[in-house]
């Protein structure tokens, strides 16, 4: 069993693809190379390197999924409830790994890396990446690392959306899936909210066509943002967290300025989301979730798509998400269920919206913690 | 009983409030004179004046409810499936009234008329209206046309928010109230929505702080449209109507123009909106709608709002409609049987969302004409 794991994580790069054969070969037809993962990992590999869990994370997630980098003052990683000693993901007995997708901005290869080709950014001349092209360089990084099965994939939104199409691509590297939150389609609401962000972002004249350098398009990102957060709420939760509560006075203000603690929550989001994230990335993350379709690739649809699949699955969903419904979810397991495989479905109730899959910590880690055990117990005694 | 009504209606302007004593009181404390009303009336007014019916118009409406204005290749009114001979609202029987709001662009005054004490337009320096301003106005042009009670009040969504303000306000002036797709205060999410679409048209550095002349903020105005059709729309509806459906080929295009038959839908109406409506009414009404809460204006909250209030309702709202939900039609309808108040509440199974209140016509006319048969006969046997 692995030991005990400080708290303290160094993020590690995984460059890969510097000659022709090695390079990632995208949906799109391009050859994306050398590109580099930055990814993270808790927890020790056992010999048998039977222990190794992939989280994979959401449009504005990276690498640090939890613990620190012991600077000081700083946040621990964005699932650090869930990933730790006597955790969900039991860092005492798991070996965790969590890497930035390809076209983020948090350390992995992205529109605004360098074109070896060029000298210069990428920017728009990046390839548009898909959900698949993600799992790809994933499956690079798990062989880099000698892990040829994962003993669980598991990740909210459209880390659920990895953790499905990795056991699709790559189903005999998978002993069993957990997502969260997420769907096997990208629905056209969610796509024209997607839509309307990035016109947002395209359309404020400091994007300069992708080619910002310096000043960002820090109003359109700012506006993508606090709609993306409009969707991740709830109607119920913002009105427990807000209602129509006033900023400072107990009038209105008559003006445009923000009277309403709801506006001026989404304004400080929008703001902190354009210090730490990049425009292009969100480009080209939201596009690669808008071509997410499960559904389509075989005439015999999602059920088609599942035909390879084995592996166990932990399915679950939230009452009030109505970003990825829980009628979403259902899709998927009734669509596993026609492939025989065991599922356990979950629709835990909650007001928190798409969000409770970083919120509802303690259903989901005694969910969580219990299929792991389980699936951990038939692999060693397999 | 009025005549037959042709079909074509010319709009008519109201001009009120040129002198200090006349001029409008607004909820910000300042005065607005003189201002103009564009309206125009449908059918014909009986010598007891006892068949008016005022029709309110939502944020992007306008006077023009019915009919033709008799130009080559128009559009009829936008509810005019429900307005004219033998329709919903009888013109063979009722007098119908419509205008368009005050901070609208459509007629009356607002952000871009002239400031008769500069000369110059309005723009940021119009007073901050509110949803009770606009129904102070109509009260003018009430007593303009010589009536002295509404037989009924009737509008969707801010054309709700009026309704229920007129019977709160002038109770003795309402006979009945037919209140649709709408509620009793805007929610936190609706403000939250306002405030990211009024960001965009103010992040558009082609807004100019309102003194726009010879462009205007397109981009701005166009994203805020885009987002709000999104919200008028359902889950299912947009589902039904575009799904996944690619616009041109077979294959996504693996670029960021659009690909989807739902990102150039909404294109089509950010474009088509720009060309009709005004980026700074935009923004008053949208605030107006934001600071409407009947619900907190007495200790006793909506049940006290309603106490003076006499008139039977019709309430009516779509199990789809998630701008305003079904449950914020029931809170008013609660509110108002506590004051044992004749109330008629319909939740019409729907899958057109917020914007059902436009296209559910044969149920709507099924209501709302018995509704309004029983309503005066009432009248005429008083």
């Amino acid at each position: 069993m692995g030991s005990k794991w400080t708290g303290i994580v160094s993020p590690q790069d995984f460059v890969f693809g510097e000659k022709e054969d090695d390079m990632l070969l995208l949906d799109c037809g391009r050859k994306l190379g050398p590109f580099s993962l930055r990814f993270e990992t808790y927890g020790e590999l056992t010999e048998k390197k039977d222990n190794a869990i992939l989280i994979l994370h959401a449009l504005s997630g990276d690498a640090h999924v939890a613990g620190y980098h012991g600077k000081v003052g700083e946040k621990p990683g964005w699932w650090h409830e869930m990933i730790g000693t006597g955790k969900a993901f039991d860092t005492n007995v798991f070996f965790v790994v969590c890497s930035n997708v390809i076209g983020g901005c948090s350390g992995s290869t992205g529109p605004r890396s360098i074109n070896p080709e060029t000298g210069r950014r990428y920017n728009m001349d990046f390839p548009v990446i898909t959900v698949s092209d993600m799992v790809r360089a994933q499956h690079k990084l798990m062989k880099h690392l000698g892990i040829k099965k994962w003993l669980s994939l598991s990740g909210g939104s459209m880390g659920g959306m990895q953790a499905l199409e990795w056991t699709t691509m790559f189903p005999e590297n998978v002993t069993s899936v957990i997502p969260i939150a997420t769907t096997a389609r990208l629905s056209p609401q969610s796509i024209a909210f997607n839509w309307v962000g990035r016109e947002a972002i395209m359309g404020d004249p400091e994007w300069r066509n992708g080619n910002y350098e310096d000043s960002v398009p820090e109003k359109g990102l700012s506006i993508a943002r606090m709609l993306g957060h409009i969707t991740y709420l709830s109607d119920e939760s913002m009105d427990k967290k807000f209602g129509r509560k006033l900023q400072e006075s107990s009038r209105y203000s008559f003006d445009f300025s923000y009277n309403f603690e709801v506006e001026s929550y989404l304004n400080y989001k929008g703001q902190s989301f354009v210090e730490r994230f990049d425009a292009n990335s969100y480009l080209y993350i939201t596009r690669a979730m808008d071509y997410f379709d499960l559904s389509s690739r075989f005439p015999g649809g999602l059920v088609e798509s599942f035909k390879n699949v084995r592996s166990p699955f932990l399915v679950i969903s939230f009452s009030s998400d109505w970003l990825f419904p829980p009628y979403q979810s259902r899709e998927i397991v009734k669509a596993l269920r026609a492939n025989s495989i065991d599922v356990s479905y979950c629709e835990i109730k909650s007001a928190y919206g798409h969000d409770a899959f970083l919120l509802e910590v303690e259903v989901l880690s005694k969910l969580i913690s219990d299929f792991l055990r389980n699936r951990y117990d038939e692999v060693k005694n397999d």
